[in-house]
């Protein structure tokens, strides 16, 4: 194609064309009727080139992730309700309270702008269940073959409440090991649908907020260490990254882990252990053995923790291993992937 | 190709390969040998979910912009400077002190790494320019041809000073429109160079960091009411957006706009009009009368301001419009594209 754009002769009110992302009237247009009536804020109307807010005097925690998850849409889910789950789950993490999000589109030229809309309605419902405000955004569009119809980044800040300072570097021997609910249901999921099979059961992403259980996790244990979410890499990864930070080992029981029979299946089906396949959903934290109890109590209060659990300990025996006492008893190195199952899982 | 990787028989130490985005092994050592060693921080360093840093209770902007911009390299910038400047420039014509940057990274699968590394040491060179720190990141992998080597996302954030609070809405009848250089010297350059044309004399972009030139006009100006970096669009854009938000007028003249002779000439010979070409390091400052030869005095002390000068003012005779007294003595409309030019400009 020539670098100079012609009169494009397809309709520019259904699909995606160049000029949507050329900073003139048809990104006006898409900013007037997508973007502003699903985001609508103070800071958005504004129409300036960054989105401001009040903050009180603190620490602030920023967080980003690109989602290029496919296919966009799933059972239990879609691109767009991923791109705000999953930067307001790293903040929360990070014992934050989400509050304001950017976002930042990069659109395949073809895309149809029904699709988009789905995609940032879904974006919206979402926002509002997390209590954060998408302030500011953009968008560019790619020829066709340069993308792959969609491509989200959200960047995210979230105040730290006074006090608290959660780190990977904080976990200690003897911090029990809770985990939030059953593995691997978003990486099965997707798999699944990549694949076009029906694996039965109620078979769906595990895709939601953690804010809610993150803030009464740290409410039942004043001296909680550390959180971590588990998406690409699975358990796995997020257990041998914080044993790596701390230099502790971290000892877990297959027992105690739930994974759902039908995810159970699939693993087999395809070769794939539960303890690496991706969540959406689902978190891990670090709290010393006397306030546990009152963690997993709390966290079972809240519906995304309803299966909470602990499922081992932090030790000094192993500096910088995560081994598993296996369901016959044996015990195993869990090492980290040199690379993923299943790409663009998110 | 299956959805189950497999090892891949490409050397992944030279090429991105799908594992790179895993976040297993691989990510992890991309993590230590190209993006730690670029941008090391105390943020980064912790290894977390997210970057922490510690603010004063008041305003804070946030910004984004996802960078898609063909070729990656070009005379005088490259995506990763572009990336930087581009963002620390949208938080400082809002009147904030540009702090702390996230990077998402979106790569195709093949990418060099070398390639990569370059863009990355670009990106740190940047950001220690502007006494920002990228404290947070993310990395994802597409397949072949589901990208176009590689897709920059930034946010930023930005302090505001207490009392400054500039928007498009503020602009009043009577403000001075100033001009801080010359139109049109990225978007040609890119053009030049997709075009493989040697335009003669030193025709190179613009791309630089505004946020000295923001903080002299702002110093000079007390009762400055918005300014706004001209991208996408060109000048045209970014004057018709402040029309239409604040309701007013915009009467600029002609001969007070500069453009390089080597600009001006390829603009005759590509049918383009500078007005509508991008730039990435100019803007245009709203000052009322009495304030407007101080701020060009101060923006011409600064190096990206030498060429600071007023070419025109705000009017409430033609609301929503912006019109232009050309150089032979007419008046026209300056209206805004319907799309680009230049499409992956920036």
């Amino acid at each position: 194609m020539s670098v100079l754009s012609c009169p494009l002769p397809i309709p520019t009110d259904e699909f995606v064309v160049l000029g949507h992302g050329s900073g003139g009237r048809l990104s006006a247009r898409m900013m007037e009727e997508t973007f502003l009536p699903a985001f609508r804020n103070t800071a958005l109307e504004r129409g300036d080139d960054q989105g401001v807010f009040e903050a009180p005097a603190g620490r602030i925690a920023m967080s980003t992730d690109s989602y290029v998850v496919k296919p966009l849409f799933f059972p239990g889910g879609n691109i767009g309700e991923l791109a705000v789950y999953g930067t307001v789950n790293d903040l929360a993490v990070g014992g934050a309270t989400p509050k304001y999000l950017s976002a930042g589109f990069i659109l395949e030229e073809g895309l149809s702008l029904d699709t988009l809309r789905q995609i940032v309605d879904s974006m919206s419902h979402a926002a509002r269940r997390c209590g954060v405000e998408i302030i500011t955004g953009d968008t560019k569009v790619v020829e066709k073959g340069s993308g792959d119809q969609i491509y989200i980044n959200t960047a995210g800040v979230g105040f730290i409440p006074s006090g608290i300072n959660y780190s990977a570097a904080n976990v200690r021997p003897g911090d029990k090991i809770i985990l939030s609910g059953s593995l691997g249901d978003h990486g099965i999921t997707i798999l699944a649908q990549r694949e076009g099979m029906e694996l039965g059961g109620d078979l769906h992403s595990d895709s939601a907020p953690l804010h809610l259980l993150c803030a009464a996790a740290m409410a039942a244990a004043p001296t909680l260490h550390a959180m971590r979410d588990l998406t690409r890499g699975g358990l796995s990864s997020a257990l041998n990254e914080i044993a790596q930070k701390s230099g502790n080992g971290m000892e877990i029981d297959q027992r105690a882990i739930p994974v759902s029979e039908v995810v159970r299946g699939a693993c087999e089906l395809f070769g794939l252990d539960p303890l690496y396949v991706a969540n959406e959903g689902k978190m891990i934290a670090f709290v010393p053995a006397a306030e546990a109890a009152a963690s997993v109590a709390a966290m079972r209060n809240i519906e995304t923790g309803s299966e909470a659990r602990i499922i081992g300990e932090v030790t000094e025996k192993h500096p910088r291993m995560v081994t598993m006492r296996t369901s016959l008893g044996t015990e195993r190195i869990v090492d980290m992937l040199a690379q993923d199952q299943l790409p663009r899982i998110c």
